[in-house]
C-alpha cells in the first residue's frame, strides 16, 4: 500500500497509520480535523464530501467539527469505513484526490505550518497504574519493599480520576508548581517551589462509541467498541508534593499542574498489526476483566531530555508491552460499578517502565529517588527536572519497512511564578 | 423585603434567597435558566430584557443559555447586580413585572410542573474531605485510631478529583453497583453487588468568574471571586468496594457510580448573612490558605431515609459549620500548584459530620461500621442502605422569619442490574 504523498520508511505517518488530529493554520484560525500523512495534513473538512461509504455518507458533518468527539462517538464500523476511504483516496492507485489539483491545493497543509490543538474535548480524564515494574518501583520508594504492590493490585487495574482541565497538547509549556512538602519525615511541612519535578511516560486512549448510561457496565470482552485510539502522554508529577498530599485520597495537586498529550490520535485499527500476547496474569482476573484476544501492543517508547539551548539526550527506552492490565481491562474496570463514559474521555496507562533500569518511565525511577544521577550528552547530570528542561516523548511500532508513529509529545518546564 | 409572589415563612425560596437553576416544562422541553421564588420559577429567558443595569444590560443573553456556565463566568459584580435586579422586579413595591400580566403569565412556571436539570455543565468535579469529625471517624474505621487523621490533614484541605460525568440532578435513581470487595481481610477478593451502600451528606460550591490560566494560583484571600454558590450533594459511596480499591491512589469505582446534587444553586450573596466564625485552625495554615473574613456558614443539614412505600425518617441533623477548611481555602489549595479552574466546576465539602452521633453524615458513621443499627419510624432498622431506599437531603439557613433553603437533594437506590 503506497500513498501518492511521498515520505520515507522512517516517517511516523505512512498510509498504514492515518492518525486523526485537530489543527489550525495562520490563514484559518478555526480548529479543524485532519489526518497526518507524511509531513502533510489532509484537511478532512475540505474532503468530507469524499466519505461516501454507506455509513459515513450520512455523517460527513462530523469532519466539519472543531473536535473529534462526534466522530469518536459514531463507533467502530464508522471508524473502519472512514479508514478505508482515507486509504483509498490517499493511495497512489486512486485518482479522486490525486487527480484533482484544485481540491489537493485546498486539502493539504504542511505539518510545519499548522498549529495543533487538543484532539477532543476531554469530558473526564482517568489515570491508571498498570505497569507492574513501575508500580513495584514506586511502591518500594513511597512505602516499603514489603508493601510495594498493594494486595488489590493484581486483582484490579488501580486507577484514579485526574483533572481534565489541565490536559494540554504537546508544546504547551508547564510551570514548576509551588506547594506543600515535608522534606524531613515527621517534621513540619514547608511551602515553596517543587524540588522533585518529574515526568511520567504514559500512553492514553480516547474513549469512543455512544455514551453509556449511568448504572451500566462494559465488560472487557466488549470494550473494543469504546476504544478509539491512542496518544502519548506526559503526566508531569511533583514528587515531593505528591508524597505529602497523597494519603489517604490519592494524588491531587501534584498532578493537576498539567498533563501533556501528543496531538495525533493513532487508531486501534492502525495499531492492530502490532498486537502481542497480553501480560501473563496470575491470579486469573474476574470474568468482567477477561477477554480472549491480544490487546497488548508492541509500541516502542523513547524519552529524550533537552536542556535549555542543548541537544536532546535519550534517557529511557521503554515499551507499551510492559502493561500488566490491557486497555480493555481498564475500561471494563472503570465502568463495572456503573460509571458512564462518553466519547472524548481520556484513560491513561500510568507510567510504563520496563524491567531494566534504562527502561524506567520516570526520573524518580531512573535516578532511583535521586540516588543515581542520570548523565546527559553534554556531561551534565539530573536527579529530577531542572527549569527550562524540555521532555520529549516519542513512540512507534516497527512494521515491515514502515512505522506507525505517534509523533512527539513534548513540553518545557518553566520556572515557578513569583518564587 | 417582600415579594408579590406569596409564600409562608417556612418556604425555602423567599425573595432573600433567589437561587438559580435550569428547568424545562412539558410545553417547552428546552432547558432554560430560572430562579426559585416561593413555589414558582421565574423564567429568566423570558425576562432577560429586564436586566438593564450597567453591567448586565450587555450580558442579557447569558440567560438564554441552557446552563448557568456563562452567567457564572461573568464574575461577582455581575452576580450582585443581577441579584439586585431580581429583588427589585420580584418586590411587591415594583410594578415592572407585577403590573405586566402578559409577561407574568409567560415568565412564571409552577415548580410542580417543571423538570429540573443539572444547573451547569460540570467540567471537573473535586471532592474535599474537610469535616474534622468525619475524617476522624472514617480514619478510625478504615485505618486505626492512631492513624485516623493523617499528618497532612491539618496542613492542607485533602481532596481528590471525582468523576464529572456521573454527577446527576436530584431525583435521578442510582443503581447499586457491582464490584470487587474483600470480605475477609487477607483472603481473596469476591465479586458481586455492593453490600455496604452508603450516602454522604455534603455541600458543594460551583466555581465562577473567568477561567484561570494553567500555572497560576488563586490565594484564599481572593477566592470569593471564584465561588458562585452552593448546592447539597449526596456522594453515594460503596464502602466495601472503596475499602478494597482505595490504596494507594484513592477512591475510584466506589464513588463514580453516581453523585447527586440539588438543582437550585444558592448564591454566596444569599448565604452571606449566615456567615459565622471559621473553625479554629491549629497549626496556622500557610499564607496562601489564609483569609481574614468569616467564610463558614450556619447551614442546617438534615438527612431523611424513606423506605419503599414508607414514610421518611430523619436519621441525621448536621450543619455546614463543622467544616474545618473553608471553601476559600479549598479553592486556594486546589489551584496552588497551578491547576486551572473554569466556571461550572464543582467542588464539594466532603461528608459533613458533627461531633454528636446523631449528626454524622453517612451510614458508615451513624451505624458505626454496621455495629449500631439505625432505627426508622416504621420500626425497621438499617446498617447500610437497602434497595429502593430513598435518601433525601435538605438544608437551610434560619433567618429572622424567613429561611434560605436549598430544596431537596434526593435519590432512590435501585437494585443491582443482572445480579
Amino acid at each position: 500500500m503506497k500513498s501518492f504523498i511521498p515520505y520515507d520508511s522512517s516517517c511516523d505517518f505512512p498510509i498504514q497509520n492515518l492518525p486523526y488530529g485537530v489543527f489550525s493554520t495562520p490563514g484559518d484560525a478555526n480548529p479543524r480535523i485532519g489526518v497526518a500523512i507524511g509531513n502533510q495534513i489532509l484537511d478532512l473538512k475540505a474532503v468530507r464530501h469524499l466519505f461516501t461509504g454507506p455509513l459515513m455518507k450520512g455523517q460527513q458533518e462530523v469532519f466539519a467539527e472543531a473536535t473529534l468527539n462526534a466522530f469518536m462517538g459514531l463507533g467502530r464500523p464508522y471508524w473502519q469505513e472512514a479508514r478505508q476511504t482515507l486509504q483509498k483516496i490517499l493511495s497512489q492507485d486512486d485518482d479522486t484526490l490525486q487527480g484533482n489539483s484544485e481540491l489537493r491545493s485546498r486539502a493539504f497543509v504542511a505539518q510545519a505550518d499548522a498549529k495543533m490543538h487538543l484532539p477532543a474535548h476531554i469530558g473526564d480524564y482517568t489515570d491508571f497504574y498498570s505497569s507492574i515494574y513501575h508500580a513495584t518501583n514506586v511502591g518500594i520508594m513511597f512505602r516499603s519493599k514489603e508493601n510495594a504492590l498493594m494486595p488489590n493490585w493484581k486483582h484490579l487495574p488501580v486507577g484514579y480520576h485526574g483533572r481534565a482541565s489541565s490536559v494540554v497538547v504537546s508544546g504547551t509549556p508547564i510551570r514548576r508548581p509551588k506547594g506543600q512538602t515535608q522534606p524531613v519525615e515527621g517534621a513540619d511541612p514547608v511551602f515553596g517551589p517543587c524540588r522533585l519535578m518529574d515526568f511520567e511516560l504514559e500512553v492514553a486512549f480516547f474513549v469512543g462509541g455512544a455514551p453509556t448510561q449511568l448504572g451500566t457496565s462494559v465488560p472487557a470482552s466488549k470494550a473494543q467498541d469504546h476504544i478509539f485510539g491512542m496518544v502519548l502522554m506526559n503526566d508531569w508529577s511533583a514528587r515531593d508534593i505528591q508524597k505529602w498530599e497523597y494519603v489517604p485520597l490519592g494524588p491531587f495537586g501534584a498532578k493537576n499542574l498539567g498533563t501533556t498529550i501528543s496531538p495525533w490520535v493513532v487508531t486501534m485499527e492502525a495499531l492492530s498489526p502490532f498486537a502481542i500476547d497480553n501480560f501473563p496474569q496470575d491470579p486469573k482476573p474476574f470474568p468482567y476483566l477477561q477477554h480472549e484476544d491480544k490487546y497488548n501492543f508492541d509500541i516502542n517508547l523513547i524519552v529524550d531530555l533537552k536542556p535549555e539551548n542543548g541537544t536532546p539526550s535519550t534517557i529511557s527506552r521503554s515499551n507499551y508491552r510492559y502493561m500488566y492490565w490491557t486497555a480493555k481491562q481498564q475500561l471494563a474496570h472503570h465502568t463495572v460499578t456503573g460509571c458512564n463514559i462518553n466519547p472524548g474521555d481520556l484513560m491513561a496507562s500510568g507510567t510504563i517502565s520496563g524491567m531494566a533500569s534504562d527502561s524506567f518511565g520516570s526520573m524518580l525511577e531512573l535516578s532511583w529517588k535521586g540516588t543515581k544521577p542520570i548523565r546527559l550528552n553534554d556531561g551534565s547530570t539530573r536527579k529530577f527536572l531542572q527549569d527550562n528542561d524540555e521532555v520529549i516523548l516519542r513512540g512507534f511500532c516497527e512494521g515491515d519497512s514502515y512505522r506507525i508513529g505517534f509523533g512527539e509529545c513534548k513540553g518545557k518546564l518553566l520556572p515557578t511564578l513569583d518564587a
